[in-house]
């Protein structure tokens, strides 16, 4: 089944000629020796959700995933375990959906497996995708090789952030996985809310280009921004304010989550960056992103404190302050 | 559950100092700018097996797939799909495995992903791996880039095989498929089977440093030595004739197959490698591969000739001759 469907499925619908070839690999070609490797399992449910599927998710999700390590994505890689059963009509719609993304986003399919699994050994669908990418122009890279060539002083990386520095987001927050929550769930909530999935890797280009002195980025993808907020806070051991008044949300999102009784901070996005960036350089990086499509919204939502170490706290947008913590267990689980 | 999986069995057991920054992706240096990438879904069923187990043969299969494509592997990510309830030993010894499997290998997993979907959803642990690699010295690729600068004219690939070429394979067949069946089905045969599970990219490497002239190689894993050949004469356009007695077989693998009614041309190696080589240099490939521990029992097994196109025939021991057809279905599903 594997090799008809890799013959009549994939290889029509992502066109490459590489992958065409059917070999055990493919052969690619960077800019140098230095390449960023990424990987991600896509699992979201339902497979199709407003704003996407897990065939664009898992596109972007991994372009993005490169993006943010400062590399410019130039191949993917995708695997496939399929349920034994699965309607070929909607294997054929999620390739489509992943030729799609992959031919917009500029980062050709070149190589993949296929398993196919018993029925109930597997639920429909899971992807995993890999992603190679090169180092994008003006990024200073902390990777080891370009270190000993004295490359990498300012390099991308947690230990490159200071107190002072602020934090930018590139968009509203949560309208992924409020889209998929409303999807899965068959709420009766009548909702305009999309997934915001998209790819990144030409915003954070420019944002890199501008020669604002950007200093980490992360996708707020699964825990949402208080989770990649955490990370860093706890990385850094530095503390991290925020103020919940200039984080953008959309009032269907807000509204929504609300009513679901969860909490924006916590829930997905797969469209935006987090952005830790010198705070002379933040204002104009915002105005630089705001030029971007997917950058519109952009604003500066927090800075960097010293202490206390590893916390991360919102200030209220009706006054008072709360701490962000890190949650444990996963509050929305198979949200990608 | 994904972030504490992370941290306390991955991160320890892999032990890589890139996996630990638990970055997005990991920056690798590669010789040059020409770099291979390949992937692979592993959902074999039992997870353990005489020989192996999912994780080492997730390391090694990615590992060979790179060796038959001539590239020297430098370094794997790997995806972890897992049912909730899976306990936490089975995991922590799966993960021992692909590290210790990695470390032997001396190829570092620098990158990683975990999922975990609920009950029922997943059957206990599938996992992807996909693995980079460069160029091995003497490999002739066949990459555009290459090509371009006039080094693929004699590259490794399915264009170069002509009539006369001598046909190879590196070890005994069968023996994963096997061992990974007499597992699974718990039949009542009392048998020292073990699965051949290993990484060949030594053994390739020492093929192609020989200097013989290699024309294209593949890792008989999935639909065994009777799907590859079949492939390779459908994709040339040729024939392969086949001498049943110089194929190497272990007489505990042939009963077992032959108790179960199943065909060894159609069993899955994980540790064999097929290879198509000029016959002038044939011989002379056997000596060089029965000098390494993986190619003892190495053997030239038929040769392509020009016509019928796309047949693959077997000259039997007793006398003889008949077609080993490509088959449509999975003989024998969840074997890698």
């Amino acid at each position: 089944m594997s090799h008809e469907l890799i013959e009549q499925v994939f290889v029509p619908a992502f066109g490459s000629s590489i992958l065409a070839e059917l070999d055990d690999g493919a052969w690619i070609e960077a800019s140098g020796p230095n390449v960023c490797i990424t990987t991600d399992a896509f699992v979201v449910k339902p497979l199709f959700f407003p704003g996407g599927d897990i065939g664009s998710l898992a596109v972007y999700g991994t372009i993005n995933d490169l993006a943010v390590m400062g590399a410019k994505p130039i191949a993917l890689s995708c695997s496939f375990v399929l349920e034994e059963g699965l309607e070929l009509p909607i294997l054929k719609r999620i390739a489509a959906s992943m030729a799609a993304a992959s031919k917009s986003a500029g980062v050709p399919i070149v190589t993949g497996d296929t398993k196919v699994v018993e029925k109930g050994a597997a639920d429909g669908v899971f992807i995993t995708t890999t992603g190679v990418g090169q180092p994008m122009d003006n990024a200073r890279l902390r990777c080891r090789g370009l270190r000993r060539r004295g490359l990498g002083c300012r390099g991308l990386g947690y230990n490159r952030i200071e107190p002072g520095d602020n934090v930018i987001i590139t968009g509203t927050i949560g309208d992924h996985g409020t889209a998929v929550l409303l999807a899965r769930e068959r709420f009766e909530i009548s909702s305009q809310v999309a997934s915001d999935c998209a790819p990144i890797h030409e915003l954070v280009a420019t944002a890199l280009a501008s020669g604002a002195d950007v200093k980490f980025m992360r996708d707020p993808t699964r825990g949402g921004l208080a989770t990649v907020l955490n990370e860093i806070a706890s990385k850094c051991g530095m503390s991290i304010a925020i103020d919940e008044a200039n984080v953008p949300i959309k009032t269907e999102v807000s509204a929504a989550l609300e009513l679901l009784g969860l909490d924006p901070f916590y829930v997905a996005s797969e469209g935006r960056c987090v952005m830790v960036v010198a705070a002379s350089d933040a204002q104009r990086l915002v105005a630089t992103l705001a030029g971007h499509e997917l950058g519109r919204q952009s604003a500066v939502i927090g800075r960097v404190e010293k202490a206390p170490a590893g916390m991360v706290s919102l200030a209220s947008s009706v006054g008072g302050r709360r701490i962000l913590p890190m949650l444990t267990a996963d509050q929305l689980p198979r949200i990608c």
